[in-house]
């Protein structure tokens, strides 16, 4: 069986990496070496897990990084004023408050008192909005982001394709949604979003183009679902029961991979597809963030 | 022929003002007049009907409402000014800045200076975003508001219902979209947004139970593009060269009206449609807003 139409995330993810390491130079040259700041709730275990590998790509590409833990039982307060004094510091570019926060701390909220000009997650309305209006200057969330480029590097024709978009979270479904609508290049293309109350997905699924599956269901995208040829993007990371497993369970993606990739005409695989591309766009966020900073301050 | 799936938008917006004046007479009994400024540019005739519209029904409302016309060679910089100025006139609730503006003033950047609090017609980024995220609080555009009070109002099932909105504008297209996909009732619909570069736009209608056409084609969709008993709104007033006509025009929607109307389930007329529910939405905005004033200033 031919594996050659792998979409490889790791790979590309090292191009755009070596991308934003020249544009770190750029910046150092002139004084600035470029920080950013992890703010961690608890010690949901995932958490630690994606803040680290954050932490060791800032650490490779020459950003200055620091991750600042706080007790679970933390005071929405005490997060707000963290977050303020870190929005003051101008030798703090971009600021990162990892989610999913403790259930007493409402995460709207937090989102929405990052500075929009250090929200390297995208996350704050601001930025949500120039996303949706198609304004320039904002930061776009960095998983929609990563899969764009994916999409865009593995010569994936977007324009005039039908795409359909499984989730309508904030962080993957709707900005995935509102990049893929606009009228530009690498984009132009007919979205339809579904999710748990779309009456029939399958009939979707099967005339779309692209599939980016994003609803966080274990494997739930088939082979029959799947039009002979079409692109699939798996952004799924979910927990499925495995005894076989030291931990009882392993990581699987939305994507039945196996039985989806012989017939897609380009598929992502899960872990090494989407995954790195987030991390890369976190990064470039980061010093995109520094530039406009220098920018604004000349 | 039944004209019975005629859905009357003069007289939902009716119910509407009637919701609207009794809010504005509560906020009479605590002393406030909600109060909206308008600001024309030049002299788009167009903008002059809409603009004395939107003054008429203020007035029937009892909203004070107050019109600054500007010559349309004025600087974009004096336009901000005046913007600036009304933003921090606490008398004033709402301001409205009338579209198109001539080419010389950057439209985006005039909306994004109107304060997020003032925007009732919800072009502010911030509320753009909000609404794409699906929090309160915000203004959400008048039109594709009203178009969502009308069908509620007209007993359309749009939860689990296939919506094709055709048009992308961030006017009424975009926040169309953002507003039928949210997890809510009268919303959890699968949405697609079709436009110029769609492939099949045919294909999408077909299969749609709820099409708002917002694209600005003149009597574009015809009745073999409409599925039997589907909903049909038109948001689109188009100029269609007519030399019966004493203007040499007449203004017609984007929907082949007589030819669509027999096989429709319930269809918006066009004038009589969408239209009055645009103002209706702006007046109960400009009331929100006086509200939301009121209640910070307590």
């Amino acid at each position: 069986m031919s594996l050659d139409n792998i979409i490889d995330g790791r790979a590309i993810a090292k191009e755009v990496h070596t991308e934003t390491e020249a544009r770190v130079c750029a910046l150092k040259a002139v004084g600035v070496k470029p920080s950013l700041i992890f703010i961690r709730v608890g010690e949901d275990p995932a958490s630690r897990v994606y803040v680290g590998m954050k932490e060791r790509s800032a650490m490779k590409l020459g950003i200055r990084s620091q991750t600042t833990v706080l007790p679970s039982d933390t005071p929405e307060s005490q997060l707000l004023d963290l977050i303020k004094q870190f929005n003051d510091d101008e030798g703090v570019n971009g600021i990162l408050v990892q989610a999913p926060l403790p259930p007493h701390i409402d995460e709207t909220k937090i989102f929405s008192m990052v500075s929009p000009a250090k929200d390297v997650d995208g996350f704050h309305p601001i930025n949500a909005g120039k996303l949706m209006l198609g304004e320039k200057g904002g930061f776009v969330p960095c998983t929609p982001a990563g899969v764009h480029e994916l999409l865009i590097r593995s010569g994936v024709a977007i324009a005039g394709s039908q795409v359909v978009i499984l989730g309508r979270g904030n962080i993957v479904g709707k900005p995935m949604a509102a990049i893929l609508c606009q009228k530009e290049s690498h984009a132009n293309a007919t979205v339809t979003i579904c999710h748990s109350r779309t009456r029939d997905v399958v009939f979707h699924c099967r005339s779309a183009d692209i599939i980016i599956a994003a609803m966080g269901a274990s494997e739930f995208l088939k082979e029959d679902m799947v039009r002979p040829g079409a692109t699939i993007i798996d952004v799924g990371v979910n927990r499925m029961e495995d005894p076989s497993q030291e931990k009882g369970y392993r990581l699987v993606g939305d994507v039945d991979f196996k039985a989806v990739q012989p017939i897609a005409g380009k598929i992502t695989p899960n872990p090494g597809g989407v995954g790195p591309m987030t991390i890369a766009m976190l990064m470039r966020n980061t010093v995109l963030a520094a530039e406009q900073q220098v920018a604004k301050h000349k």
